[in-house]
């Protein structure tokens, strides 16, 4: 492995970032501290499994769908594309995503949209975020992608969760949300993703980075 | 990015696995379920941030050390050495990773030993594992070694926990503590550790693989 550039894309984890209206709190805290006397420091994390970088699995949206410990690595890690999308779009539509030029044979693909400006009013959570419509949805399904990120806390906007995550999920679509691209040029990368190994979790928190290879 | 081959060296996370004694319990629960009528799954995770496959920021043993926010990212992710250590050795000392053949230049090692057999005793925390002796911890850190990695819950002795830690940890190098190599065959890989993005934390668990490119 030659030298490379590594960006990291992942959202700070602490109780400062916004969280989905309803979701568990997130405390980072330590149990033992040397401060107060303690040997060694040692902390403590609660949080809900969908907060800031994460990806989610069928099981988040579909009752016998497969949990995130079981998604394949080889998708969370490859080749992928940061798109970015013109910022007066407020739906990333079929139409807008052709248009934004979505090569064929692309396996995942980042959006990079004005939701970066809704990461600087956390620790609120904005309800009038960027996402994808159903048959946004659709056309990424059709074109053989196999991983989609978005730049803010879901693929599906604020008032209509339900369809573009069912499209994506029963086609077995990994959906990494959350991501931060605020410092990415849009191009091509190598990204890799890994949620923890949470066993029977329907998602889970990752740290995610591009990699641009030597 | 040509095909390439990944292993997956974490732990499985759930109440089931084995923490250090007097760590927070490892909590995995649905606060939201389809099965109960709601309309999606929604986990928490609540645990200590040095539960299976995890690293260590030197804050965890030095009173100003440095987060895990800030490791360096190009450490956690590199080329990477598996050394097997012989199942009759119960301490890593020096010698012991000498006649194991460390070769000079290496910035990334993981040891491979008979800690496999101890996760076989899960949930029962083992103390009798093999970790890394004062004078081998000095040995790696003269070798300009960057990232240990040791494949049960420490890189020290359960009863000399300090001075190994002190010694990788004032060096800066990054410990990466309870990796799952049973099915791993000793050899160079580049490895991709990814803890999460925690803010304020002295350690975390990340979800660690083994890739070999084509």
């Amino acid at each position: 492995m030659n030298k490379m550039k590594i960006h990291d894309i992942s959202y700070p984890i602490s109780p400062n970032m916004p969280v989905w209206p309803g979701d568990p709190p997130v405390v980072v805290e330590r149990v033992s501290s040397m401060e107060a006397g303690a040997g060694v420091n040692i902390s403590r994390i609660s949080c809900g499994v969908h907060i800031g970088t994460h990806v989610d699995a069928p099981l988040h949206f579909l009752r016998d769908g497969e949990r995130v410990q079981n998604l394949d690595l080889h998708i969370l890690v490859g080749d992928a594309v940061v798109l970015e999308i013109p910022s007066d779009v407020s739906l990333i539509t079929a139409e807008v995503i052709r248009k934004a030029g979505l090569a064929a044979g692309t396996e995942r693909v980042l959006f990079k949209t004005s939701n970066q400006e809704r990461w600087k009013l956390a620790p609120e959570f904005q309800t009038d975020f960027v996402g994808i419509s159903p048959d946004g949805a659709q056309y990424l399904v059709d074109m053989g992608v196999k991983l989609v990120g978005v730049d803010y806390l879901s693929v599906a906007p604020f008032n209509n969760s339900r369809e573009p995550h069912e499209i994506f999920l029963k086609a077995h679509l990994i959906l990494l949300e959350g991501v931060y691209l605020n410092k990415i040029t849009p191009g091509n990368y190598m990204l890799c993703c890994l949620p923890l190994k949470l066993i029977d979790s329907e998602g889970s928190p990752c740290r995610a980075i591009l990699m641009e290879l030597g």
